[in-house]
């Protein structure tokens, strides 16, 4: 009989270390494979054009026969974001909670898939057997409501993976943490906890969602006389909940703006988490109906992104609301790393047409800072460390956490997307590294654009084209027409004439010289027009465009 | 007789209001202007390609017969960078403390202008006489040494001028800010204060400088074995010399890398203003004939600028310094707003390669917080309130300040950029708008680059370019060669070749439909490819690349 003892759990992180995002990661036992979250990321600023990046899954493609179902802890982007795409190879179940159910179908259906998945809505403390695995939804709490930890119980042993959390004692909805559950699973001995480090660099304790709510109180109360326009993430089911209680209170009507906004929160109202009283809800079209001491505008728009209805409101470019001095405007959000130039580009807008700007205290996070780390590993207790959801500097500091707690060095993983983790009881090391990458999606396109392109966008971003185009006669090589010069993203050309009528002669001299030397390689050709005039150009002007010559047979 | 009680001065800020950077100001009485900085700016991030920007001067070159002078605050490149270029048009003297004309004369030398232009050293507490004004310079605190005030005697009133402060009681170098100077002149009764805005959302006291060098000592104290490399602003003479300070009490040796930081300390050193005990400086080369114990590096790069020595350090690109396990990394820095990807990236390359990463506390801003701004608001007790050098939202924060010392609103002047202020002790108003804007510097181009060749880049960044080539027959419009479509930044055309095929096909028929109908205005002919293709590609692809016909006639 075969001894299951000796047979290892991989875990194979197939992306979301090294970076915030594209959070994917493949358990495999035998000939079982689950997938835990199946997210995007956001193209970094060198990815010009690109609107996000979806994990490569060829691992999972190789290996289809084995992979029961995808597990999803919460509904965050970076979780359910690249499921539409990755579900055309890999379609199989989703298992996740209510309201992450109904943001993964109402992604679906804008893909055209609804009904070509299988899903099924898990409770908290309740458990799926996925193959050679049972997956149970421990709650958490984060800054989206139905967030949950996994227990992967599997015949090497259990790992708790805590998702995106945070230790909320007094949450908005629903039950705090269900810190028992992680106590109780603890006790019967974890192999490995792969833990939330977003936060892992701050000491302390993340405040409970509530405070914030105490934060609107205050903000409703000082400003009794103005409108008031809240942005914030349009996920943060909670936060809009606060928002609403704190507008009720204050006898103001609310209304939603920003389309993403507007999805989660009716999903979210639909599905039981939000408690709106009756007549609170007003359209955007009745707001011009209600003094402004009795409105409140809940927008997207938090990040300073260009398109989102707070940009655009702050642009004046809104067709529906326009800032007025005395408005109120509170950002309850603090910037993500890489937005805070266009957050406060947003800002001095609505300064300067007179609103006042609130942009402090009225956020939490939504990740567990050092102490509530340490208080998960100390009630789960288990044998292996290995840090996820971060940059490798929010892993590092996990593991800083983790040794501080008395875990041996040689027992903390910090993992690369693509390391082939094996572990049992015994033993756990990095066995094999499997492909992995980040695959770009540009409009319709998904991986068509790739490196050379992305160089190529880069090249002329800084400089711009020069495209040299000629007209040669086959067999002779007689220059027919041109060669002419046309230029895109380089200089102003009306006011560099003088310029651009050197370049001309400059390549002129140059096509010359080869044909009267015979050249016929157009390969060769091309080079020695490259090469004359991008030298021609650097010199009267330190700038390096891409240079296109472009030969016509006739 | 005039009474020149009738005459006012004129305040026309010609950049540096609505932004951080380019801070450049003109102070016109009659026949006199003196203008205070001239400083460049650095690009936003939609100027693709471009290397920085200058103020537009024209107001200047107007005037040119009336301008007596530059007087400069400080050596930061905000205040001094476009010198070289403004003063080809305007070559009048300069006026600076001396470790400001050090960094100017070093400027003026790469630009080749040392000895076209006149230039003065002044000391603090002394005048000098410019046309109708006077002016006096006056010792303050700030993140580079030799920062001064400025008190603008004119017939119409005194402005004072803060330039980039800070209050330090206990400064590194030299002394602390003349507050008794600022208390003199405030009781001789002052129009104007035009005061830096940048840390005026900051509520209490920025600390002294000397705080960081106790966490340089700590720093090295803690880190008795490893290596340590320090990142600072190359600017920054004190933080540096409280580098070799706590270096020296520790028996280390120093090494000074990237070539803006070895400029600065090798002018600021030559004048005096470092003090290096003997032996303490060790060239980079020299590195390796020292244990890792006992030398510090200290380099450019906290901005994580990608050509920086930190950043190649942390890449492993840089030819003498390689990360080893064990190093200590200091960033002595915060990073400014829209560098905080750049200077994380650096951090997990860093702590990738087993750096100890330490990245708080171990820096304090220049710039006044708001008890600062009261301080200086009251000792000065000006009438008028001219918030300057920030963003719209820093100007609001310091207007709020200065309203509640008891400044009425009226009194209170947000200007912006090319605004004309009017003012004498009865009265200041604005009354005109003279043009201003930013010069766009690319290369050696100066204002070759405008906004269509910045729309073209941003298109060609964000989808690419395709190009349509063709030769026909004059007179006869009979299609000889093409059309062919050539590519660039758009698709990795290998993996999209049957895209690429259709879309010639689409060109195609374009063309000879028109061609067919007897259309001989070229014009046309593009506009019709263009519109053919586009609608093709976007139906395909729900992409815009910049399409480009390109017509030869033979």
């Amino acid at each position: 009989m075969r001894n299951i003892n000796n047979s290892k759990l991989r875990i194979i992180p197939l992306g979301g270390l090294e970076q915030i995002g594209m959070n994917i990661t493949a358990f495999e036992f035998e000939d079982s494979i689950v997938v835990v979250d199946c997210g995007l990321s956001f193209p970094e600023d060198d990815m010009l054009g690109i609107d996000l990046v979806i994990p490569d899954v060829s691992y999972l493609k190789e290996n289809i026969q084995k992979v029961k179902g995808f597990v999803i802890t919460h509904g965050h982007e970076d979780h359910i974001g690249a499921l539409p795409y990755v579900l055309k190879d890999i379609n199989v179940p989703i298992y996740a909670t209510k309201l992450t159910i109904g943001l993964i179908e109402h992604k679906l259906k804008e893909h055209n898939m609804l009904n070509h998945v299988k899903r099924k809505v898990i409770q908290h403390g309740q458990s799926i057997n996925l193959g050679a695995f049972r997956i149970e939804f421990i709650k958490t709490n984060h800054s989206i409501v139905d967030a949950s930890a996994l227990a992967i119980y599997s015949p090497a042993g259990i790992v708790v993976h805590t998702g995106d959390f945070k230790v909320d004692y007094t949450p908005v909805f629903g039950d705090a943490i269900d810190l028992q559950r992680f106590g109780e699973i603890g006790k019967k001995g974890v192999l490995a906890l792969m833990c939330d480090s977003t936060n892992a660099e701050r000491p302390g304790f993340t405040m409970s969602e509530k405070t914030v709510g105490k934060v609107f109180d205050d903000i409703m109360s000082d400003h009794k006389n103005s409108r008031i326009i809240i942005a914030t993430f349009a996920s943060n089911v909670d936060r809009v909940q606060q928002i609403i209680n704190s507008a009720y209170k204050y006898g103001r009507k609310v209304v939603i703006e920003g389309r993403s906004m507007v999805n989660v929160i009716s999903t979210a109202s639909e599905l039981g988490y939000l408690n709106i009283p009756d007549k609170t809800l007003i359209d955007i079209e009745q707001m011009k109906n209600y003094p402004d001491d009795q409105v409140v505008l809940i927008t997207t728009g938090s990040q300073g992104e260009s398109m989102a209805a707070l940009s655009r409101i702050a642009a004046n470019i809104h067709k529906k609301v326009q800032i007025k001095p005395g408005d109120t405007v509170v950002f309850s959000s603090k910037a993500i790393p890489g937005n805070e130039k266009a957050v406060s580009r947003v800002i001095n807008e609505l300064s300067m047409k007179g609103a006042d700007v609130i942009f402090q205290d009225a956020h939490v996070s939504g990740h567990a800072c050092q102490e509530e780390i340490k208080l998960i590993y100390s009630l789960v207790r288990p044998k292996y460390a290995i840090p996820v959801h971060g940059e490798y500097r929010h892993l590092k500091a996990q593991a800083d956490v983790a040794r501080s707690l008395g875990i041996p060095k040689e027992n903390i993983f910090i993992l690369s997307s693509g390391d082939v983790l094996e572990l049992n009881a015994d033993n756990a090391k990095v066995v094999d590294h499997v492909h992995t990458g980040g695959i770009l999606v540009d409009g319709l396109g998904v991986g068509d654009v790739g490196n050379i392109v992305l160089r190529d966008r880069q090249h002329l971003a800084e400089d711009g084209i020069m495209i040299v185009v000629m007209t040669l006669e086959k067999y002779s090589n007689q220059l027919l027409a041109g060669p002419d010069i046309v230029s895109r993203g380089f200089v102003y050309v009306r006011e560099s004439e003088d310029l651009m009528e050197e370049a001309r002669a400059v390549v002129n001299d140059a096509v010359n010289n080869c044909l009267e030397k015979g050249v016929t390689d157009w390969g060769k050709l091309k080079n020695v027009i490259k090469d004359a005039l991008s030298d021609f150009i650097w010199k009267k002007t330190k700038r390096n465009p891409m240079i296109l010559p472009i030969i016509m047979e006739v």
